[in-house]
């Protein structure tokens, strides 16, 4: 209990502050329903506006604009301009976007195992 | 491009869109701004609703108490009512919640190197 116990006992409260402040930023560019999905379906190469929103199963087109220019913002996302008629529009994922390798991968992990935790609550409850 | 090149090549199509399946449940449960800061505050023991308030920076009563029946229900919080006068309620983190260990030390890494490439570019067009 108290306020100098919010974080591990083998780091100081500063770096304990430092590394909270850290994860709320990444949460804060990678949160919500939709960023990461957007980006798994953009790794497989470029992707026009409707393919994309297509392979995002239900993302809204105002949605999916919205979250392409926030990544673009963050370096995500890169969006190509094609001079053709009508204009053509590409996005894809950029080299920077693969330093989130990790993070898709520890959630996916960890989600696995919450929905074979809680599938199995609900196992329990039909037998009992 | 094309349909079948969301995923990684070395797994199959199933595989993947269990994979990404995963990750949006787990974005589900643990997602937003509060989920994981609260956790953490809970991390160094009990703690009282206001005290919890205080600790999380920025919260609102209404939010953080919808958060926590949110978390209760997803097994990360344990919530204890004493028999005192005026009744004590009191939050603590669940041995479940755990397992979340890794989900947050990835973010924080993350997080940590992004703001970094972030101030490393506000720099630079400072120096420009």
């Amino acid at each position: 209990m108290g306020k100098n116990n919010d974080c591990n006992h083998d780091i100081s409260k500063a770096e304990c502050q430092q590394s909270l402040n850290a994860m709320k930023d990444a949460l804060y560019v990678i949160g919500g329903k939709w960023k990461l999905p957007i980006l798994i379906s953009l790794r497989g190469g470029h992707r026009r506006f409707g393919e994309l929103q297509r392979s995002v199963e239900g993302i809204a087109a105002k949605v999916l604009s919205n979250e392409l220019k926030d990544m673009e913002l963050n370096g995500f996302v890169k969006r190509t301009v094609y001079d053709t008629t009508p204009v053509t529009v590409e996005y894809e994922a950029t080299p920077y976007s693969e330093t989130l390798h990790d993070v898709i991968k520890t959630l996916a992990e960890w989600g696995a195992m919450h929905q074979k935790k809680i599938r199995g609550r609900l196992k329990e409850r039909k037998i009992n």
